[in-house]
């Protein structure tokens, strides 16, 4: 019989076993949705003096005061390089350092209109209106961005203007997947492999029959984290438990969790190793309660669930059993979360048709009708 | 002088012009995040026959009536194949067809433990329990999955359980990225194709100089939407916009939103052009009020604003001007939002400083300190 351990001390276990990787360099190029594993300072002062913030003309803001409706101030355009005076303007495409002589604001092009070499100013500018001024962006030794920071798209241009090259990433976890084949078709590898990639992992998948000495092939993995998919039952044939006891060492036989109670965490030197269940369900369930998160820890992102958590009343109730984390599915419509039939509760089928689901926790045997609860959201928007 | 069009009529008539793409055949394990062009039907009955959702032991839940702590059942272990009565128990893993000789429940291997041949039964079980029963995951002929559907992992899982070898997806939209350099690194290239495969996209990229002739640059393309970075502006270098009118014909010569007033909007033939601002800031602003709408709308998916949104009060007020769409970078802590300085709002680093971003609709001058905001936040989680 399985005495399965509480979820919380083998999510702490595994915590304690995959901390956030070493780093290596990356080219900003290819850096979006990295995570950064040190600090980013600004190398100088960016822009190094005035620029335009726009296209249009580089000005003197003392040249427009006065200038009205009823009393257009007539300004030369200058090409760029001519000698320029106080009462002159000069085109500037935005990103254009300001020329040096006198010129502190911009008039964007698309509120004016030139005529012929004069320019008609109707409104007096506020000095260094549309200009950004040296070291707006960043300046010299500031901190840009933060380790741990999940490099956004918009990061990566931040970086190209401060003109840095590379960042040191946290390495990219490599995730071994096992997967031990019955004679059904494996539902389940690639549905692992695409969450593992979601969580920022990068995944290497074999497999094997379960007639094979699999205690060899887990030890001829090494990688960050290995996940074994099917044979952690009790059946005859299961022997992934067993195999893992030969290759290394089982902490964990069995946790708490519905579905998903024969998951298995173990390790293999330092390589942490979880035996996911087979069934698509349990095998999903698994994989997020441990698995999910520690290729998440390993990538040094945000572990916690990755999904959009929402809060919502529940239109029926949610009956649990104590001892154990269950994962009940639920419709959402607005504000109100309807359970699916926990009857139901092996089938994947249930999730497939969720829009999310509620946590249980062990110590709660489930929430009235009406109770307001926490729906993570299976899609993204 | 710019005579934009409000950013409403842009968006409807890229609406227009940025329908849903046609299918193609896609391998089911290969389709994790794409989106269905058709409605998935359930070829047969999944499972076939009544299958163990658990490893387990297969039996009559008519043998256990009357079984309690203090009177025991034993039920002699069969093997599978084996002629079985009433009272045996045949092991079974999950997944594997219950054998027909009467078995209608699982007791699952964790809550049990073998003696030898005999298995001790201490609670009455119920009928169908820990059994899947035929066509429950999916029966055959009814819905699974809707065209529309962006497909989840899970759904990968679902498709192989039912034998579906391949789907109907959405072609995903190729859009062609030129870059018109000027003398500056190219910062909003590697931004912009990130953003374009956020949305689903394929990005393809190439280089070009302002003193190329661009019309014929563009008119080389044959994609499902032309992004041009560069060259909006009213400049004497900005050849963009007159570059399409020549190719093809400019529809829009300037969008009422703030950052990006320069952006062009036109089209080649069939296909669509934008015509993203240079600046960094304006070309991602731009880039999600049009362009990424039209890739999220040709790839078939939800096509609003792709960031969680979040409610919150605001503890300043943001002054915005009339007629134009303004985007106003917010720092968000909890349920209050505060908006990053105006003056600084053409410079990268106040969206990289961010947290999420308030539009100001074209007919608000902005919002008063205290009033309820929606932000839209820039990360995921």
């Amino acid at each position: 019989m399985l005495m399965p351990a509480s979820h919380e001390e083998v999510v702490a276990w595994l915590d304690d076993h995959a901390g956030v990787l070493s780093s290596e360099d990356v080219e900003v190029e290819h850096a979006s949705g990295r995570v950064l594993a040190a600090p980013v300072d600004t190398p100088k002062d960016v822009p190094d003096g005035p620029v335009a913030a726009v296209d249009g003309f580089a000005l003197s803001a003392q040249a427009t005061v006065g200038a009205s409706d009823y009393n257009p101030l007539p300004l030369r355009i200058k090409r760029a390089g001519e000698a320029m005076t106080a009462a002159d303007v000069v085109p500037v495409a935005s990103g254009d350092r300001l020329p040096d002589a006198g010129a502190d604001t911009v008039i964007p092009s698309y509120e004016t209109e030139p005529r012929g070499e004069v320019l008609d100013i109707y409104a007096p500018l506020a000095q260094g209106e549309n200009v950004i001024a040296a070291g707006r962006e960043a300046r010299r030794g500031s901190r840009v961005l933060e380790a741990g920071r999940v490099l956004r798209e918009m990061d990566i241009a931040m970086l190209i203007e401060l003109g840095v090259g590379s960042v040191f990433a946290v390495r990219r976890p490599e995730v071994g997947i096992v997967i031990i084949r019955g004679d059904v078709a494996d539902a389940d590898g690639p549905m692992i492999r695409a969450l593992v990639a979601r969580d920022g992992g990068s995944p290497h998948d074999t497999r094997h029959r379960e007639s094979e000495a699999l205690a060899g092939v887990f030890s001829d993995y090494d990688c960050d984290l290995l996940l074994v998919i099917g044979g952690s039952g009790l059946g005859s044939n299961d022997h992934a438990p067993a195999a893992l006891d030969e290759a290394g060492e089982v902490v964990f036989r069995g946790v708490a969790i519905r579905p998903g109670e024969t998951a298995t965490v173990g390790r293999i030197g330092h390589m942490p190793v979880v035996i996911l269940p087979g069934p698509p369900l349990a095998a999903l369930f698994a994989y997020d309660v441990l698995a999910g998160r520690a290729v998440r820890r390993l990538a040094g992102r945000p572990f916690d669930w990755p999904y959009r958590s929402h809060r919502a009343t529940l239109t029926r109730k949610i009956a649990s059993g104590l001892g154990r984390l269950e994962c009940c599915r639920v419709l959402v419509a607005g504000d109100r979360a309807e359970p699916l039939a926990v009857a139901e509760h092996r089938t994947l089928s249930t999730a497939v048709r969720a829009d999310g689901f509620v946590l249980v926790p062990p110590q709660s045997e489930g929430y009235a009708e009406g109770g307001e609860v926490t729906v993570h959201l299976y899609d993204e928007y």
